[in-house]
């Protein structure tokens, strides 16, 4: 098993989780508790740390605020001290091939990210230097969380299949020769879900919408979840409504930890190990 | 008309150049000269600054070298001194529209870039935190220079358009309220670009794949310029096939000078203002 997926799965396991904290820092509002960014997210993640399955910090959040040190450091933070749970950096990129190369660098080199989001709009050879690097995970989006997600990847094409199905199929049947893909599936689309399950087999998949964007949990896990719960197959990213549970109030870290083990339980209620 | 497509337009008069010269530094190389990054790029921006209508500083290039503050810098040195001569942000970015929202804030307002490139899987609420900035350019691929682009970008739908038609019919005809939208269209694919030219009107297009890629310069000017020469509807986007003309030698900004004047004189045998 790819050595990303692998440690995802022994995370899950360890922690009976599959809550993914997304870190997206605000700095403008982080600074009224009196600290700097970086001791901001080491208060998140120690107080989350036992109860997750991966974190994803999103590298805009950070680039937006010059603050490509302060992601570089929480990331060998998190390597340092919690080397079991895995860090998907949340980037979206896509290029051509000798472009995708240096971004690829930048994920996995530079951050030191187990795995990276990208697009799949260029195709295959935009993802490929990605997918060279076959010790990590390479996450495309298939089937976004957002309203406007329907505007390309619903349409159906002249084969009877939605692009995303496209996305899907390319991604399981002729992409995957590392085993090292993984695909985006927002939870507010719990149809566009199932579907994609049965096109992609035990695939994991990394499951963002919950929370603040409205997806909802029973219908995500129902159609989501592989049968062999040891590899359940999702990945639940939660971001503003565990980090900012408690907004900018001195007791964040604790709001944060109760609302990371809330919705580690509302999951639990459908998945055990 | 939009000011950075004014701006554009202006450059274009001025300096009678269709080029735009992308900026993609490989500091492994550049080192055997004794220069550190930034000296590097002032040298090359110096010698073709005369000769092209805008710089497309590649954003993955320098992420993958930490040189977020010699990217900050060149654009600041080309705004200072060639304040006539417009910055492509080239990030390729895409995401959900809060965190949309952080990368238009990294492009227009961290690097203060003119433009910047976009990918519209997501459809049109992520690109909207773009849109909004009315000054800017917002540049969305529709049909990349990559072999690999026929994969997705050529899948024929139900309504019997291709997935780039379509791509460039909502973007001429639901997204451009602010006119400060334009397409990606590689020079590798003359008779997509003839039939995107015939889909989004006098919309300028950004046109990579010149040169190292291999598109022809006489067949992307026939099926994409615009009937008004003032209002070309090109910028055609060279960046290895300059930058690096001279390869590491001392006189490496004395060839890309060479290297630009000769595609410009190549254009202009098609082009004329």
């Amino acid at each position: 098993m790819n050595k990303f997926i692998n440690k995802l799965y022994q995370a899950q396991a360890q922690n009976k989780s599959l809550v993914c904290v997304g870190l997206d820092p605000n700095m403008g509002n982080i600074n009224t508790l009196g600290l700097d960014l970086f001791s901001w997210l080491v208060n998140i993640v120690d107080a989350v740390s036992n109860h997750v399955c991966a974190f994803k910090p999103q590298i805009a959040h950070f680039s937006a605020l010059s603050a490509e040190n302060e992601l570089k450091n929480i990331i060998a933070y998190i390597h340092e001290k919690y080397p079991d749970i895995p860090i998907i950096l949340d980037a979206k990129r896509g290029d051509i091939g000798s472009t995708a190369q240096q971004y690829a660098i930048e994920a996995f080199e530079k951050y030191q990210a187990d795995a990276v989001t990208v697009n799949p709009y260029l195709g295959q050879d935009s993802l490929q230097p990605f997918l060279d690097y076959a010790d990590k995970g390479v996450i495309a989006l298939c089937k976004t969380s957002n309203a406007g997600s329907n505007e390309f990847q619903n349409l159906t094409l002249e084969n009877g299949k939605t692009l995303f199905e496209q996305v899907a199929d390319n991604a399981a049947n002729k992409w995957n020769a590392n085993k090292n893909l993984l695909l985006v599936v927002g939870a507010t689309y719990p149809q566009e879900l199932e579907k994609i399950r049965s096109i992609v087999g035990d695939m994991p998949l990394l499951i963002p919408g919950i929370g603040a964007q409205g997806g909802d949990i029973e219908a995500t896990l129902k159609a989501g979840l592989n049968e062999n719960s040891k590899q359940s197959g999702l990945i639940i990213s939660s971001s503003r409504g565990i980090i900012y549970a408690g907004k900018y109030q001195d007791d964040f870290a604790d709001k944060a930890k109760e609302a990371c083990l809330d919705l580690n339980q509302q999951i639990n209620d459908f998945w055990s190990i």
